[in-house]
């Protein structure tokens, strides 16, 4: 569910020159600039980029889709054009609740909210719990894109720190909004929250009230094991007292599934959530395109995403063993990282804690290879001796070659 | 850029009966709930819903979007399926600043971004430019999607009465972070904001720095004569010096030329405030579906636009002049009213100023017809004398059929 960073970092629009304008609201002052100079970057010939979140563009399964689109425009044209109902296609809602549910997870049309892609389930989150100064309990390091969608509602953050081993659930979570978590592979660090740690979350959601968003967009890309239980799942209460009404808060996308650019999200949540939810996505977009979630809806019941599962995840199984026996070869001496066993990145952290891996990033840049600098994931910006590599993207050649030279840029700082 | 008001007014959601989640955020509980009572209605069989602002199904050209739909999937998968800039395509963005450049408006896509809806527009404007307390000065009545897209930014709001006699537009805008306004066909009052009054909104803009909205969904819905000039045109900077400048920010939207299920819209504005807006835009849904571009650009360079626009003014012209018949036989004694020479609605109002049309909907719904009360038009939600009724969703014999209900119902009120 993300953008390639080059894009991220557009700093605070200046003013116009005559001063008597008034002035854009505050929190557009805040927003990160350490990739500022990415932008004009993008055209850079021959640049690697191993910065963005982005899908292998020959994963999609194009000649379906385009024949999926025609279908579906013509045999439902005032549902694909026109208005429709805010939460989304009651057939498509209807599929998604029967998706997720499990003998001990039963869900309805009530616990489902389509959105315009994840990133709008984050954005509604925001719009929903947010008031300047509450507090969101996020894991550290945290997806930039939540904080992106957070940034206007002005929020404070405490880090939860999983792997810490002074961490506690509880108190984590007490007295926050909500707790966000990636619990697959989360972004940035790749990493997978344990089995023991999401019980435990789950059941600090429910002593202390806070809501638990689970941000899933990775979720199904295990390439070594089978999946963890989602958090959704460890908080299914009880199916013989009705539909699901738990704390969890499920994100979820296609956009590593079938396509990013059919921006279809969606929603698993407690019907109070998916309402407040709904209000919010009023005053957003009305509602979301009938021509994409029918598309969305003939995917799912057409078995694409089964079908074409297998060789998206050897593709990126190869990838990620290219990139980190590159990252063996050439990168050991000044980082180190564990091998993903699924997702979409490694995390690599630099054994010198002086390192400034925005600085890093800067004269990689110049290099012809982007990384995200681990500053971006700190709603602080302060943490700087990380970076984010993607390995979706690029063949194996070309991830070598991007690992060449950023081994070529550490050896010159 | 609205759907039904049916579906407005979910009130504030109820916290979960345990009392120990957090709140949701306060601007959830002022949402209007006079409609409420909608909500579980729309399924009345025979109901004739003259509340919303529906386009009619009929109008929309689905053959033509199947076929583009399939081809522009088949020719630019990696455009229509991946991820694509957050400020739109560059194709579609030049399209658009040559669709809307005149030999005094100079535009360049620096001036353009493309939006997830019109809808959308608004939610990005309320983001840049609104932080709690902040003035917003809106053309009163004032559309209640605006309304919605702000609250929860929770802004003020200042009444701009256009047709008010002691009306000072520099005072009006004064002080205001930007006012607002939908110069044609105002929804929901459906009048033209006059040429003097629209050079008068351009220069006391520009006199006091306020921004000034301009959104024009109904813009090519002129039923009886020529389209006046846009606000936009009306602010022109010199194109000698370069591109435009001005402090006039335009939402334009497809719902209305081709089909809402599409959710495409577009700002045009200075570049500031596209950077700005582009900002926003990335923490709310990243970018809008290169499906839905694709298939907008495509119904432009294919002349779909053009071509579909005489038969939509004829059909709505000929609905337009039905429901004012049959209000005229039935309606004027409670109500008056001006026949609108555009848009999609006529604005009646009580000739009893003691009238509450807040009763009036929930009576009229039971008897089967839908009008939007007055008050959903209020910020303040405390208007209550007119009606707003939509004609261009129904054919003349449901629109005179649903006028006979209304006429039933205000006998016995």
């Amino acid at each position: 569910m993300e953008k390639p960073i080059l894009r991220k970092a557009a700093s605070a629009p200046k003013r116009n020159s005559d001063g008597a304008r008034p002035e854009f609201a505050h929190w557009l002052e805040t927003t990160n600039e350490i990739t500022r100079g990415f932008l004009a970057a993008a055209s850079i010939p021959g640049l690697i980029n191993m910065a963005g979140g982005l899908p292998a563009a020959e994963t999609f399964p194009a000649g379906e889709v385009a024949e999926i689109a025609k279908r579906v425009v013509t045999e439902f044209p005032a549902e694909t054009l026109g208005y429709g109902p805010i939460d989304g296609l009651p057939a498509f809602r209807d599929e998604l609740a029967r998706r997720f549910s499990t003998p001990s997870l039963r869900l309805s049309r009530a616990n489902v909210l389509v959105t315009t892609s994840g990133m709008q389930g984050l954005d509604l989150v925001g719009k929903i719990f947010l008031e300047r100064g509450d507090l969101v309990a996020g894991q550290f390091p945290t997806y930039l894109g939540a904080i992106d969608a957070w940034r206007p509602r002005e929020p404070e953050y405490r880090r939860l720190m999983f792997n810490a081993e002074a961490f506690d659930p509880v108190a984590g979570l007490a007295g926050a909004q909500f707790a966000y978590t990636v619990p697959n592979f989360s972004n940035p660090s790749g990493k997978l929250v344990s089995l023991e740690m999401r019980k435990a979350l789950v059941a600090a959601a429910q002593q202390t009230g806070t809501w638990l968003v689970e941000d899933d967009p990775y979720g199904s890309l295990y390439y070594d094991d089978k999946p963890l239980p989602r958090l959704l799942d460890l908080a299914a209460t009880d199916p013989a007292n009705g539909v699901y009404d738990g704390p969890v808060i499920y994100l979820g996308t296609l956009s590593k599934e079938i396509a990013p650019g059919l921006r279809v999200g969606w929603v698993i949540a407690a019907p109070d959530v998916i309402e407040a939810m709904t209000i919010a996505k009023q005053g957003s977009d009305l509602c979301t395109s009938g021509v994409t979630q029918h598309i969305a809806l003939a995917t799912m019941q057409d078995g694409i995403i089964e079908r074409s599962r297998p060789a998206i995840l050897a593709l990126y199984r190869e990838r990620r063993d290219a990139l980190c026996a590159a990252m063996a070869e050439h990168l050991s001496e000044w980082f180190e990282w564990e091998v993903p066993v699924g997702g979409m990145f490694v995390w690599a952290v630099s054994r010198n804690p002086e390192l400034d891996t925005d600085r890093l990033s800067e004269v990689a840049l110049q290099a012809g290879v982007t990384v995200s600098p681990s500053s971006v994931f700190d709603p602080e910006l302060e943490y700087r001796r990380a970076i984010r590599v993607n390995f979706t993207l690029n063949s194996p050649e070309r991830l070598e070659e991007g690992v060449r030279r950023l081994a070529q840029v550490m050896r010159t700082l």
